[in-house]
């Protein structure tokens, strides 16, 4: 039926554009915004709106940065505005002059973009509009200032309550599938067979974040491998020579590979909820699985190891120098070097083990070496970890991990 | 396969809360509310907040009163801090300051309200809980503070782009239909027989806004029916003994009934999205449709006519009281007196006809001794209406209405 | 999104009523038939069996039976053809000899019906015109030949291979539920609030066979209890003020009521695959479940007692006289005589206890005196019981019974 | 909640399988058919059934024909059987006699198939079994009497009735979409970004049927291109660099491709219902399409032309060949010689236009020298044509193809 939905949208929207353009919109996107924010209530609201999201399609890069200059500067808080109504309400606090002080302290922007979302459709356009935001905020740093508008409202539009988790597999629209391969982001996905491989077979998985509002289009998702025993090589997963075992043999779920797939929800954070909404829905519904673990990139080894001049130690077989690597190689505030790290160990995780040889890919070659881990979600020590590691900083590994680093370390004093 | 949903989250949640009960969380609400505001992202705020909302649920009026009081009082903007912010900001506008700044302006109690979010299911008990908090302000003043906070987010939740409009019919299951039995609030539904009468037929439509995470709960309805000419008494709606006609031989769509369904959702407005929505869809479908209109209570006329002395004008019919009431009572800012009339004038409607013994009900005797009135909706003016109602506080209404009016002033006059 | 199908079809059927109209058709339905049966493949069938489906909706009784004697013998097999296709399949069998053959044996009739079938939305017109036959039977005994055909062809379409499985709950259509309502045959259901008594509970199920051209009306449909231990009155199931509890508290479940819905579907056998599958469901999502069980009625205990001169032993509680009864009365051919104890014993179920004081109203007291009876289905013994009851005619019943029953067989050979 | 169901069934399966497995059956199949037959009633039918059509996946060719074979002449028509029965009812016609008859005329093979469709999922296995069973029956021609009875049942199950039309396209599940790519008889489709400009852009339709018991297999699709005008080649609509049009734009639909998907249910006709209700859902939803036309091969031109030694008349472009051939080549039973002719024209379809270089593949160079053909599917003229066509072999043709073949006449009486 989802045809019908569409046919009839579609023969409505042309109805729609065809009544709108007879009474085309000559004004600037710029006074068509100042409008918009001067409606009273969402009566015409709507069509304008509409228009703009419209004529924001067809913006030039130069344009679209100009409407965002607009936004941070030109529907900027007022600062006498703000100081007079905190006055105020510091003198007599009650619900009229907290409202008065909320809504000073809240730039118009906000508002732009809220009613930019009274839109049906509007919520993926929105979404995109943040991405060519963010690349325009490399070339002029004041935009970051809207940027924090648009992740303060998309942190409430996201937020985990509105998320729906839904699995993606072999009888999945073609036309989600077709995002699943474009959006791979760490092992590619080849063609439509390669896909076929990853979410036919009984031992695999695959699940995704979805929102209501872009109910067509994952915003992060995660492969799954069901297997005995702990994985220690990518190929040895994605190998179509391999032996398929039925879900309910498996004892162990690998996460093999995460996407984040929305470029202009960046900082919006989905990837901690879905690795333990996977795990306690595949606890559920598979009796024998008792452990959950990634098979993780190490996408900074390489470049620290020469910028470290650790080069040298790393010939040959690198898995020691890896397990030094990730235990010891800190960003300035003391968090692990490592991205992939840094977010698992966030996440409650432990280093589990380091395998060489695991990801024989030209990108494995080159960012690691061809080293892999494993980071372990153990469920009963996730909460522990996660506090260890965010209030200490503290890095939990296993004794192999542990022993494997301090090899380096003998290596490295022997220097 | 809602049942399988419902059963597998039922059992999932078995075991959690057996889980939880073995560290059973013996801290004040407030000390818990406090520590979830400490937790360092979402690791391990799940389920503290997920015990928050359970011990909630088990609160008495004065409890959750006291915990409204912690939320306004305990968790309070910091004035110094905006002001440094704000100052900083002013000093040097960056990305960082401007974020540093948004965070001072906003209390913690929003943030506190985010995270109650992040539980799956919690947003139907958020509404809830302002529902509680409304009635908890009539007797404490200053909780509209917290109120503010709640509608704001409510506000960017509740947005226009993230409402599902659904058809509510004989199909619809019953769990939903009971709560229309519930909720409908100017015609009364008896029955389920009543219920079916005004869903079944094939001259009759109900339409409703969900919400994707209140999905079997409905935000707003509206009862139409689908007629040849205009209705003018809710009784030759609402009679079982009627013409049933088919739709597509129907002119004009009657919206005889339409009812918020939520208290917690108090000043969301959706109502004139709805009516909108609908209306198009119905066009979109039925050929033959070219009048949309409604057939509306006046639930002030008797109160204002008793009270303006006007009371003894209106004896016998009071068609012509009440078209001049609709047309010249209003409220100290000038607008309308009656909520109906703000309500369809804000959106653009014009008054176009009123009947007497048209609601010959108890209640409709009460209210406006059996008067209605027929609001339109002329899809070309609305917007122009709207406008000048708002700017100008315009009563747009037809020649005859007008008419009627003036009669009572002559009739006033006279006296 | 059925109301969009709904509408569609429904604007689509008019039209082409409208079609249709132009070209009345003012033969009898008997020479449609005819005529039907002389098309050439289904080009212009369709219309011509919709259009007798049409007429045959407005008959009167008298009007079916008349076409009903006209299928009957004016679409008989020949039995000249039948002995000539049979003798030249004999002399030389081959793919067209036998084909012959079998389009000999099969009376022009069947082939009507097919076609009748032809029509989108005509098998549940087909049942409903079977149930029609059922009562013209009576009173022509010859009508019973059609019937053949009709048994014949149902058991073909209704085959245990194309039935649907699906849970009825307080989710479903109420379009569905107003079904279950009327069709409850066991106990009766008073009002939706008594429905929802016995859908909504977390310890009750409702299960029904519904097959793919019959969405919206199930075939046939069990209510189930999910009970610790196993209930021994109806009362006690139904009552509105019970303890509540969890699905997988569960021990045992108790199908309390079982409603065949299609009196045109007479001698379809539906019952012992819809017991099999809900017990097989509910093991397999329960995993405390382990015992599965009725709580039947007797339906002929009275009467038998009454004509047996037993009257008199079953004073005061009837328990023992139940024993009796489902032991020992049997029908001419061997079999039980109460048609419940065949059904349950023929599906391979045992007797496991009998009830006094079990169904109190009105119905229950009249038929059994109140008594009641749990069939036990222990799925490692259901093949060994049907095979002993069908070949042997074997009773199988638990200690206690045979020993009630032994005591009414002392007491009767004591006066 | 796919995922669910078939997780769920999987399960279920894996238990089951082990279960049976321990009681493992090691007769025969041909015993365990007849041991099927004696069962009474279906309680423990279902799990041998289920049995026999796991046996039957492992079997080898010669098993397989071995099985049939016991089938045919083990499971056949008894010819005194017959007789008696059918004495006995003209003596004395009744329900019992009637029933008696039938029932002898019925070989037991059929009974037995039925049997086998009582275990869920059993269909599409049977209509395996079927194509395996075409495939026997070309060694073995007296494998063709059991294929009448699969053609009876599945005449019977497969009735138009009981079959769901529905949309294919870019939104439907891969598992489905993959099965296009692999049936498409017509123009191969290459690749899956191939499939995709023949689904997703807005002038391309694709329909299939299909049946509730083989919910993820289609029996049939077809595919459409909505033009303006009818196309003249199938270049023209799979090209990638072509126009897209609106669908509501489109003034004609032109069937491209009709694919039957299921070998084991050839002769059971769907094509002409389904090209039907495609035009009948195409019509009803776009307002301005008023042609029904196919673009179709003519496959037999080529061989034909060169065994009637008319070869040298197509030399150069054979467009008036083509309109020779399609109007004059006959069967000895006066039907048009080319099959695909034969379908339309049999649907009630005429021959429109012939177009030269119209599929340059190498498949329609080798065929047709490249030639194609519209039939018009005029929706007030199908009756009369089809009809026309059935009883007086009349092929109905436009008069520019009435011309061409006139012109090859008068070269060919010039030669």
């Amino acid at each position: 039926m989802n045809f019908f939905t569409e046919l009839f949208s579609s023969v409505f929207d042309r109805r729609y554009r065809k009544a709108r353009s007879n009474e085309e919109d000559n004004r600037t996107v710029k006074a068509m915004c100042q409008d918009l924010l001067t409606r009273h209530g969402e009566v015409s609201g709507g069509a304008l709106a509409r228009n703009i999201l419209d004529r924001y399609d067809q913006m030039s890069s130069d344009e679209k940065r100009e409407l965002f200059e607009f936004m941070t500067h030109g529907l900027e808080v007022v600062t006498d505005e703000v100081i007079t109504a905190l006055t105020e309400y510091q003198k007599q606090p009650s619900k009229q002059t907290y409202k008065a002080f909320a809504s000073a302290c809240e730039p118009r922007r906000q508002e732009l973009i809220r009613r930019f979302n009274q839109v049906p459709g509007a919520t993926p356009k929105l979404v995109k509009m943040r991405e060519d935001l963010l690349k325009a905020t490399k070339e002029d740093a004041s935009l970051g200032i809207l940027d924090v508008d648009f992740n303060h409202l998309f942190t409430s539009w996201f937020n985990r309550g509105f998320l729906v988790l839904r699995p993606i597999n072999w009888d999945s629209p073609a036309s989600i599938l077709e995002k699943i391969i474009a959006y791979e982001a760490v092992h590619a996905i080849d063609s439509w067979d390669d896909l076929r491989q990853r979410l036919k077979p009984s031992d695999r998985r695959c699940y995704g974040f979805f929102h209501p509002s872009m109910a067509d289009d994952p915003l992060i998702f995660v492969e799954v491998a069901l297997t005995k025993g702990t994985a220690s090589s990518i190929q040895s997963l994605l190998t179509t020579d391999r032996e398929i075992i039925e879900a309910d043999e498996a004892d162990t779920a690998v996460f093999y590979s995460i996407s984040n797939c929305q470029p202009g929800l960046a900082g919006i954070s989905f990837g901690n909820f879905l690795i333990k909404q996977v795990a306690a829905n595949l606890a559920r519904d598979l009796d024998n699985l008792n452990t959950f673990v990634t098979l993780s990139p190490i996408p900074g080894l390489a470049k620290w190891a020469n910028s470290a001049g650790m080069g040298s130690l790393g010939k040959g077989k690198d898995q020691a120098l890896a397990a030094y690597y990730l235990l010891n190689a800190k960003r300035p505030d003391g968090k692990p070097l490592d991205p992939v790290t840094r977010f698992h160990l966030g996440n409650g995780a432990m280093i589990q083990a380091v395998h060489a040889d695991a990801d024989v890919s030209s990108n494995g070659l080159k960012q690691s070496n061809g080293a892999m881990v494993n980071y372990l979600y153990d469920l009963t020590q996730v909460s522990k970890n996660h506090e260890q590691f965010v209030t200490e900083q503290k890095v939990v590994a296993s004794d192999a991990v542990h022993a494997l680093s301090a090899s380096i370390a003998t290596r490295k004093k022997g220097e």
